[in-house]
């Protein structure tokens, strides 16, 4: 994989703010309840400055980041690697444009599968 | 791009450990004396348990990372995307296999033409 190709999206630089700043705060919230629920062995959450980090001990390290000159959501998955969402206003989601997969719902089945737990994302 | 075939080198947990987090605290330090030099604007780095965050403002935000079930480095870079370094010993040196770029060099290159400044992060 080259070079990124920059996709300027027509999000306002403030909408981008605070939507994508909604979403990490709202994953951060739920899945720290996940978290503490399962006692999940070396888990921990953090968010700061538009960086969520999900740490699940051995299974891998989530890294859900702002990219703002983009105006999207960066994903780095210990499961499927790297995805950039962009936000498309009318399904009101994250999506990636290569694989049509919401944000939310690659997160749910992923952390599903490695908590193996019925994981429930939606706002 | 599809899941990722994980790729479990030989490194030992515990070396991967040392390795990656002086690497990564290397990192910091150089890093964050070069926004301080330069008085970039919006200029901040954190490190906390094995993610490094360098954000430059509204040039993007890099994010370095452990990744340790693979025993590799990911970075998700806001000029070059996302890549995956595994560590060479016979070269001392973070090695994306794809492209056989170095970890430091990318970073100098990709830091050095952001900031408008030579980027020397060599130990």
């Amino acid at each position: 994989e080259g070079p990124v190709a920059v996709d300027y999206s027509s999000l306002l630089e403030r909408d981008f703010h605070n939507i994508a700043d909604r979403t990490l705060e709202h994953l951060q919230e739920r899945i720290e309840a996940y978290g503490e629920d399962l006692e999940v062995d070396g888990f921990d959450t953090d968010h700061a400055e538009g960086v969520l980090t999900v740490r699940l001990g051995s299974m891998g390290t989530y890294v859900i980041n702002k990219q703002t000159p983009n105006r999207q959501i960066w994903l780095s998955s210990p499961v499927s690697g790297p995805a950039r969402f962009d936000w498309h206003e009318d399904k009101k989601a994250w999506v990636y444009r290569r694989t049509k997969a919401k944000l939310m719902s690659l997160l749910e089945k992923e952390l599903g599968e490695l908590l193996k737990a019925d994981i429930d994302l939606s706002e």
